[in-house]
Parts: C-alpha cells; sequence; structure tokens
C-alpha cells in the first residue's frame, strides 16, 4: 500500500476500506507518512467526505493509536457527555452530582485546556483543597462508592487525532464533518464510554453557527456511537447567548451550587435535566425521558443531588462548607456593574465576545501559558428577549483589576438593544439518535 | 497574510490575488512555508482550480522564484516548442535545423531526464563528438552565426517548481490542469522563451489520454502564455501509437536525418511540417501558414535544412559524416524481428509499453544513475492501419544482449491485431491560439 495511492482514492471519490484507513493513521501516528501527505488527504477529505464505514473505521483507528481507559471494573453502563463548546457553560458541573445522586455512575476524565474560562477541573479547584491528583485505582473506587469522580486526562489517548487536529489547524482542514466527529468520538470511546450523550451547540456562540451544520455533525456522531456499539444520542442546544449567567471558574461554581439547590437559571436547569434524562436513559435508570426527568426533578427537589456533590466534593479533599456558604469561594476585588445606555429589548448577545472579554479579565487561558484567575468572570443581568432601562446593569465585571476598558469596549459590542419586542431564543432544537 | 488563511480562501473558491500568490511562492521557495500547507493548498487547487488572472500569477512566481535565461543578445523572435512528452517522439531533432535552415533562431535548452529514451542531448551525443559544453557566449554567438545551437540547462531555474512538482508527486495532486500548465509555461518563460509552439499529445501513450482534457491543458497554457506577453499557440497530435518508427536514442538521429533528406516517416514529417510552420509564423518568417509551409518544404527538398543539421553538428564538435552514412552511428549487436502470431490489421499499439520494453533494452533512464545505452531501441515495422501477415516482422529490437524474453513479452502485449480493416488514426487533431 502507498498513501500516494490512498490519496489519490479519496480524491477521486473512491471509498477507503477498514485496512487503507488502518494504514493511513498506524502510519501517521509512527510518522512513517509525512505531514504533507495527510494534509493532502484531510484537504480531499474536506471535498470527497467519507462514508458512514470510513468515519467509523477512522474513529476506531484513531481510538487504536493510543492507551484506551480501561472503565470495567466500574460497575453499571458508563454514559459520558460531551458539548461542542460555548459559552459558560456549566452543565457538567451539574450534571455530573445530578446524574449520579440517581445511581448513574459518572467517571468524568477532564482536562484544563483553552478558552473563555478554565476546563472542569479547573473550576472545581475554585473549591479549597478540591484535587484530581488520584491514582486509577482510587478513581474507580470512588466511582464505585459515591457514583462520581473525576479525574486529570492521563496517559497517552488518541495520539493519532491529537496530531492530526495540529495538522487540520494549520491546513484550512479543520472544518468536515468527518474530520471533527472522528475526532470528537475517538476522545470519548478512548476514554471508556459505554453511551455517549452528545450536547451540540448551535448559534453565534458556536463553532457551528447553522442549525444545519449542527445537526449533520450530530448525526455524523450519533452514527459513529452506534456503528460501534456505544449507544449515543445528540441534543442540538442553543448558543446564540451565553448559557446561565455566570462565565468564570468560581462564578460557574456557584451557579452550579444553585442549580443544584432548584435555584439556578432557568436555561441552565432545563438542559440539565434534559442531556441527564437522556444519561438516565442509556444509562439503565429509567426506561423513559419522562421518568428519569421525574427522578432528577425528585432529586433536586429532596436535595439528594445536592448532598451527592458535597459527598464528591469531600471524597478529593474539598472544603464542603461552600456548597452551604457560597461568599467563601474565590471572589473578585472589583464587581463593576455595566450599564444599559439605552432602553428596550435585549435582541442579541455576541457569546464569543462576551467569553473574549471574560478571558481579558483572567478567567480563561489564551496560551497553555497563561494562569487563571478563578475568582474573576462575568455576570450576565440581562439575556435574550429581556428588558432594560437606560441605565439599568446589564451585566457585572468581576474583575481583579481596576480597569476594565478593554473588556468594556468588547461587552458593549456584543449587546444589543431593539426597540421591538424579542423573544428569546429556543433552548432545545432537536434531539438526533 | 497568513498561508492557512489563503488555504481557505482557495478551498473556499475564493479568486487569489497576485500578491497573495507571490506570497505563497515566495514563502514556499524559501521554505518558510512548510511542504503540509503547500500540499494542503495544492489539494484545493486541484477541487477549486484556479482563474486565468492567478494561473498567470503562479507562472510569473515560479519564473521570478529562480534564475532567469537572458536571450535579448540573440537577434530575432526566439520561438521555442514544447511537447508534453510520448513514445519515439524525435519532432525536436527535426525542428531545430530546419526551422533555423529558413532563418529563425533556434536557441535550443535541453536536459538530459528520464523516460523511454535520452533527452534530446542524449539523442544528439550518438553523433561522435558533439558536445553541449559551451559557455553562454559561445551558444549565443552559434545561434546568432548558424541560427541553431543547443545548450545543456543550466542555472537555477524555476526552484519553485521544482519543489512543488517533486511534492504534487507525492501527494495525488499531479493531475491539476493550472498546476501542470502553470509548471510547463515557468520553464519555458525563465528559459527566455518570446514566443511558444505547444505540441500537446493526446492518446493512450499520452499523459492526456482524452482528446477533451489535451484540449484543455493545451488552453490553459496558450492562455497562459498570452496574458504574459508571449505569443503562444498549441497543435493537438496524435500518441495513440508512437510517433515514427524509431524509439532510442541513435535509431532517433538517424530517422531525423532521414526526414531531413525527405525520406522519413510521413507521421514525424507531417508534425514537423505543421508544427514548424507554427514557429516560423511566431518567429516572423512568414505571414501563413502556407507560406511558411512551402518555405519548409523547399528547404527540405534543397538540401538546405540538411546542410544547416551539418554545420549545427560540426559547430558543437559532432562528426558530420554521419549524416552521409548513417551506419557510422553506434549500432546494437542484436537485431532482432518480432513476428507477427497472426495475420490482420494493426489495431493498437500501446505506446506506453513499447517505450518501456525500449527502456528495458536499454535506451532509456529509470533513475538518475542509470547509464544509457545509445545503440538500442526498438524500431516499427508496421503500425495503426497497416496489415501484417502471420511471421511477418512487427517490429525488430536493437539489443546488446541476446537475452530479450522481458522485452518481447511487453512488445506482444502492446499490439493489437484484428480481423477488420482499421483506419490509420488522425494526426493533428486541433490548433489551439
Amino acid at each position: 500500500m502507498r498513501m500516494v495511492d490512498l490519496i489519490e482514492k479519496k480524491r477521486d471519490g473512491v471509498e477507503l476500506s477498514k485496512d487503507e484507513i488502518n494504514f493511513i493513521i498506524e502510519g501517521y501516528t509512527k510518522e512513517e507518512i509525512p505531514e504533507y501527505q495527510m494534509s493532502a488527504f484531510a484537504m480531499a477529505v474536506f471535498f470527497q467526505n467519507m462514508s458512514d464505514d470510513e468515519r467509523a473505521a477512522l474513529t476506531m483507528a484513531m481510538v487504536e493509536s493510543g492507551d484506551k481507559i480501561d472503565l470495567t471494573a466500574i460497575e453499571g453502563v458508563k454514559v459520558d457527555k460531551h458539548s461542542t463548546g460555548g459559552v459558560g457553560d456549566t452543565t457538567t458541573l451539574v450534571l455530573a452530582p445530578l446524574v449520579a445522586s440517581v445511581g448513574i455512575p459518572v467517571a468524568k476524565m477532564s482536562g484544563r485546556g483553552l478558552g473563555h474560562t478554565g476546563g472542569t477541573i479547573d473550576k472545581l479547584e475554585a473549591v479549597t483543597g478540591f484535587s484530581v491528583e488520584i491514582t486509577s485505582e482510587q478513581f474507580v473506587d470512588l466511582v464505585n462508592k459515591n457514583k462520581v469522580a473525576v479525574v486529570g486526562q492521563s496517559g497517552n489517548l488518541t495520539p493519532a487525532d491529537k496530531k492530526l487536529y495540529g495538522l487540520r489547524d494549520v491546513t484550512a482542514t479543520v472544518n468536515s464533518i468527518p474530520l471533527i466527529a472522528s475526532s470528537i468520538m475517538s476522545k470519548k470511546i478512548a476514554s471508556g464510554a459505554d453511551a455517549i450523550v452528545l450536547d451540540v451547540k448551535t448559534g453565534a456562540g458556536a463553532f457551528m453557527k447553522e442549525l444545519r451544520q449542527a445537526e449533520e455533525l450530530a448525526k455524523a456522531m450519533v452514527d459513529i456511537g452506534n456503528n460501534l456499539g456505544r449507544n449515543t444520542i445528540a441534543v442540538i442546544s442553543d448558543m446564540s447567548q451565553p448559557l446561565g449567567f455566570a462565565i468564570g471558574n468560581a462564578l460557574e461554581v456557584k451557579e452550579a451550587i444553585n442549580t443544584l439547590k432548584g435555584e439556578g437559571p432557568s436555561d441552565l436547569m432545563e438542559l440539565c435535566l434534559n442531556l441527564g434524562s437522556q444519561m438516565v436513559v442509556l444509562g439503565g435508570g429509567a426506561k423513559t425521558l419522562t421518568e428519569a426527568r421525574e427522578q432528577l426533578e425528585e432529586a433536586i427537589s429532596s436535595g439528594k443531588a445536592l448532598e451527592t456533590f458535597k459527598t464528591f466534593l469531600s471524597a478529593q479533599g474539598g472544603d464542603v462548607s461552600v456548597v452551604d456558604d457560597v461568599s467563601k469561594l474565590p471572589t473578585a476585588k472589583y464587581k463593576i456593574d455595566v450599564q444599559a445606555k439605552q432602553s428596550g429589548y435585549v435582541s442579541e448577545i455576541i457569546a464569543d465576545k462576551v467569553g473574549v472579554a471574560a478571558m481579558i479579565l483572567g478567567a480563561g487561558r489564551a496560551t497553555k501559558e497563561s494562569v487563571i484567575d478563578l475568582a474573576v468572570g462575568i455576570e450576565l443581568r440581562k439575556k435574550i428577549g429581556d428588558y432594560v432601562n437606560q441605565g439599568e446593569p446589564l451585566l457585572t465585571l468581576h474583575s481583579n483589576q481596576e480597569n476594565v476598558d478593554e473588556c468594556l469596549k468588547r461587552v458593549y459590542e456584543s449587546y444589543k438593544i431593539s426597540d421591538e419586542e424579542v423573544s428569546a431564543p429556543t433552548l432545545i432544537y432537536k434531539e438526533i439518535r
């Protein structure tokens, strides 16, 4: 087999066999196939797409390129959730204890990563003492005991995907459905998921701006998962504005605690109940989504979900007193209200810009070397559809610097106010299975 | 400017500016743009094509990437001829003295290259003493004096094209009309051509198997030439079977001499008169193709063309006595007739296979290190449309080895004989200007 012939086949729209795809990914991982052949291949895939069989083969080839996490020692169906990413997405912090509280194991592997805010691990570190430095054995034991634990990403998972993603980033081949879908699914499968719930975001603040694109990606991932024997479903949810009110690490922990108490923002609560029900059904905890939802609502109202969160935090060294007294979380020095310059209905909140504004305050990492300030961030006060009077706060900046000019400029640019009444956007567009 | 953005633009079908194309080719030549970005770009071009302006800009950027030959010291319009390549193509050996004999300067730069037979220089070295080791000054003086000289390729011509061609070869991006056309045209322009006659081959033995593809390539090159101020015309000629009878270095020199005497194969003679007339008109030696053709026919019948060939050979150290006595050319030890296994009409001669058979005998180079045997090769005895009796020779192998089994197998595979009458293929399909 020669790589040049396989590039030509793909270029000409001929379907590649499983063996051919394995040859490509193995050769690329071992650096026997050079970057310049792989980038030409990726561009050919961009134009010629991949069949369902090719997508499944590519995903498994990337899984096989590195270590695989073995979660068989954990009892029950391990259901993982993945979000394609947005601004102010606090769902994992809520979902993990919520779903665990009704008996579904949540064995969460998480990273730090770059972005507007930190990753799940950074956020949880806003709780004094909390640590993900636990061994694989401790991780398995904790999930079996408490149904929930979070550990840092370890091992050499899907190195082919890492290498290919880096290459796609500089060769204009990121935006290809089969490549995006196999990249995400390979990581989930290598992490040991038995079943997968995907939260595919759409709208101005998401990677997939158009619903049609989001649907296509969701369908691609669901098909890969199901073809590879992992029960997979996707929910397409709105990211035309940030989710919930909080964007920032400690701010999101506080919001998650409020949500687990049943006092969170309605959109965050609704999305968590929706995704959580899917997880409970896939995990075998309920026969129908309605039944699952009832369990989750009961777990919130009875305090069981909040209790599970405490148990989880304390098992990994966290100071659980923050749950009852959120003022113990890191707090920024300045709280600066940003006032509306005119009265009217909020018609748009450009999520990306608000996210970047939060990053400028120090809530996220621009580069691997950036140090996160857990206390800072942005708290939205008005969302799309809300009426605001001139001078009323649109949002509050939580900052440790007095000068927030750069940040202010961006948040003002991100809010549009209209004289005409505007309705709140649909939160959940579709479910794809 | 960032290469990734330019790849994306091309990927999305947006036209690139001259500055953007210069940025790409300059960066690539200086190795500031890595191979993996260039190959993704080439694949995007494969799918999205290039506009006329982009093609012209790409060609000039490749010309500017290295040295340019200055032929201004040569009087007259320097008309260059280029063939897209085939099997047994002896045209250059005939055309150079023929066109020079009617007063059009032929300043030929030539290479050795890989292929079924050697390049023009290898072929001419079958004449004892002939050498292309002359200085630029000698070259210019010879062309001014005799109207014809041949020199080896020197300098660092179109390094961007060399680098890109090597990359395309291993990334399945060779077969792209804008990339092929700009590659050929950049080399002609960097070599100092004022006007260009292109012989674009089509048929089973050519790179462009289909007439439609050949036309597209011809039109692309003609447009680039004319857009860049070089009068360019293309002739589309047949390569469904080898041209003339001879495939091999000394064999082709002998065939060229016969043709200059007016005794050559009719297809080779006709193609040389056609291409030669185009060159004479572009060179300003005649107003019409008919007038030019009359001049060339007269040069053959009067012996002037043959005389010019002698002057040319002798000026570069060659033993001109071979022209009057072709038996002085290198001769192979064995002449092996290959007999028809059945009677009938020759319906097909797979030119590629015959070419490879000649290479196996030692007529061409498979790698840069191969040593050419100037004496060996293949002489066709029957061409498409000819009737052959069982046992009559189809062709004669000129070999220095007694065992020619491997060669025989291929030549037998290449000939197809039919019971039904077959007409000879059209030689010249089209002229594109």
